[in-house]
């Protein structure tokens, strides 16, 4: 079964288009210690050739160059000298190279950049630099793009923005992040099929990573790996996440919803009833979904106490089958539909502070959190009047923690859509994606704390992603409501 | 003219000959900070590949490696933290490199090794190394090599040795080091092309480096550069050496004796008759050859004075033109025999000191040394039982200036030779060559002092190349002078 959806995975392995790149730089001659920096002019993903040619005479020996590669200009001013994080330091995209001779020389490496940085190490003679190419690399179909025209500046830009995000993530798979992890999420890839689905609409790509996860093992609890790798072999992640499973059945209703191919739904309809069963075991005495804290991810905030958003994940889920197995009229939708009722219900009891009219609750430890309100907004234990409140007030309050990520922060706007709070939906749109714009972003980032630019959820920003796929729906929000 | 003989050195390009070597290395896992060293049996130059993969889960961020390639055991031994020497340290066969996924990887560079260490850096998980393959490259034909035996195992292995420097030093030119600094030097030139004619006989290589030469640029005082570059361009080397241009005219000799191609000869001979007429106008009052110190090399010999050597050199090269001549019935040589018997003459009244019979002077401020006294041998100025005590009282010499390269060890074994010392000459051979064989050498190193193993011309051993083209003639006398 698993070796089928591999089989499908691979019939769909996307074509991967090229275009050159040819940045503006002049012949530029350096000598040891000189340094040169080529801004492509926009943030691309791919290979990076040059030509490097002797200036006086010959270079009588094999050039040390460093070259680095910044997805922004702020990360060209960070100390590359020391590494504080906690995730690989070869995530830092640096190479230090020789060259035995004269003429056109390609780094054998991808990368994700906007700047590029040559130093020169160490050089017997002065040599040149120029004719800089930078082949960049994407599964998406430009020909493809809808458009998308605003008189609002602001909103074109975070489009524009966003697209490029897009873009630039579609490779073999949906990636994370085209510097880092350059793997499959499902956190991620539910985010990018839905703006794919409004602008690049490469379905096949979506059929692809969905057949991935469905040829993946499942944790001890019966849930899919938050991860895939495919490249060179298909492998599994270890890390099993509940929330990122339920995330995974809603990619699954959107690409029936989207593009209507009913026959890959139901050939992983059974995958999807696995992982709502699995959820569904795991529910407690209260009816509330309950599984080891570190089965959940909801965001990369520090100290987020995560029951009411995780279960509030699970409730929107329930809810997206059932109208997906409604639309179809299969015969399971009254079992989700169902199981919806009791968990609103169970929610509203455990979880929901009717006093303060706020998702504050004991499970959570009083923690007051934009998390939890939208979920459970997002999961429809509150609507109407009640969600608008809800939602505004823990917006608007200072101490209330805040979403550090723009997945959070996407599910956070579409809970102010869902509750009728379309202009605040927009105006969080611009402070968040506009406030990345207004820093010079040419694609959004993987985290993004207003007024803490240098964040990062591995304690160094020198491996943050700026260019990051859960950041990329901006465009879908502006596309999907027609906002111009 | 120039263009003429550079279309001929590109119609002689060599095919370059691959072979893949796997060294018996077991599936090894290594983690962070662990190293893996691969002994491939023998000296190569070529690439290096191997299967990286991961062993109890996928590897999830680039592994960095840094790969050493070492010539000889004891290289392995030396301090790579710090560098002393006057060439460039890119020259240490050292590079760091990033692998982004499983799988087998191909270093880019052409390496010269026998043997390779390879530290993890960096990496989030175990990794394993298998299937080692390294791809070795050279544009000797193994399949015409001619057969040396002998019943004595020491001469076995020195002419085994010298096969394989010669062997791993044949590549798009006769290099002078695969390690460094890859270029077609003269004076390696002329002895690679020696051993060659006892071995793999490509006389298409040396007529097309002898090509290379002509096509060069001629220094102020009309001689050839002492190197060209040829990859990717041909580019003329802006060090011209005397000595080295006098070699160049009997490297074009040898070839008219040893492949008998008088086409080429008489092609080559105006540009010989040039450098013979720039040597000659140099000639001073007493009939000495007398150029700036630094146009002259002859040895790495610290120290070392070189009028006499340098002036033997020119006989010697008069010699041998005009002996070349003379075998074609070429009008022009007894131009060269009458400047020798000129040159003979002034050589024993300045630079001969007749009552200590030996080559002592004021011109090399009474330097005693080898140098000298193999050249005025090998330049006919003194000859037979003359010779013979010259050559032996120089050698025996506690306090004598030794030669400190295979280079000048040759010259010297030559003037043995000439000078009928024959027991002697193979004595030297094994004392030189044999004491390299007796460290381990899989092949001759650039500079050899007994007693000395770490001297470098360079100030840093860490950039000596330990398989170098002008120590290779072992084989040449060995087959010459039928020694068994």
């Amino acid at each position: 079964m698993k070796e089928h959806f591999l089989i499908k995975a691979d019939e769909n392995l996307p074509l991967i288009r090229r275009k050159r790149i040819s940045p503006d730089i002049p012949l530029t001659v350096l000598d040891k210690g000189d340094s040169l920096t080529v801004d492509l002019g926009n943030h691309y993903v791919g290979y990076l050739s040059f030509n490097m040619w002797y200036v006086d005479e010959y270079i009588d020996a094999p050039v040390t160059l460093r070259i680095r590669f910044f997805e922004t200009l702020g990360e060209m001013e960070l100390d590359y000298s020391a590494y504080s994080g906690w995730l690989s330091e070869s995530w830092i995209q640096e190479d230090t190279v020789k060259i035995d001779f004269p003429g056109v020389y390609t780094l054998p490496r991808r990368y994700a950049a906007r700047y590029v940085r040559i130093e020169v190490v160490h050089t017997p003679k002065r040599l040149s630099l120029s004719d800089f190419i930078f082949e960049a690399v994407t599964s998406a179909d430009e020909s493809m793009l809808l458009p998308y025209k605003s008189d609002d500046g602001e909103l074109e830009a975070i489009d524009r923005v966003a697209v490029n995000t897009l873009k630039n993530c579609m490779q073999r798979v949906f990636e994370d992040g085209p510097k880092r992890d350059r793997r499959l999420w499902i956190g991620d890839l539910r985010l990018e099929a839905l703006a794919n689905y409004y602008t690049f609409r490469d379905t096949s790509l979506v059929k692809r990573c969905l057949y991935l996860f469905a040829a993946s093992d499942r944790g001890s609890l019966g849930f899919l790996p938050g991860y895939v790798y495919e490249n060179p072999v298909f492998v599994s992640g270890t890390w099993h996440i509940v929330d990122y499973s339920m995330m995974y059945v809603c990619a699954v209703c959107d690409y029936l919803l989207h593009v209507g191919d009913k026959d890959t739904f139901l050939e992983l309809y059974p995958l999807c009833k696995e992982l709502m069963d699995s959820a569904n075991a795991c529910l407690d005495s209260d009816g509330i979904l309950k599984v080891p804290e570190e089965d959940m991810f909801i965001d990369w905030c520090p100290g987020l106490k995560k029951t009411a958003a995780h279960f509030g994940a699970y409730l929107y889920t329930l809810d997206n089958l059932s109208a997906a197995l409604r639309s179809i009229s299969h015969p399971d939708a009254h079992v989700y539909s169902e199981r919806l009722i009791d968990g609103r219900a169970s929610a509203r009891r455990t979880l929901f502070n009717e006093e303060r009219s706020a998702f504050i609750n004991d499970r959570d430890e009083g923690q007051y959190s934009v998390h939890a309100a939208a979920w459970m907004t997002l999961g429809g234990v509150v609507d109407g009047d009640e969600a608008r409140r809800v939602m505004l007030d823990v917006i608007s309050d200072k101490n209330s923690v805040k979403p550090f990520t723009p997945y959070m922060h996407h599910y956070t706007v579409e809970a102010l859509f869902k509750s009728g709070l379309k202009d605040e939906a927009v105006e969080y749109i611009r402070r968040i994606w506009g406030g990345m714009v207004s820093l010079g972003a040419d694609t959004f980032y993987e985290a993004y704390v207003p007024g803490d630019p240098l964040f990062s959820p591995y304690d160094d920003s020198k491996v943050n992603s700026m260019c990051h796929a859960w950041s990329c729906t901006a465009t879908y929000f502006l596309r999907k409501y027609g906002i111009r």
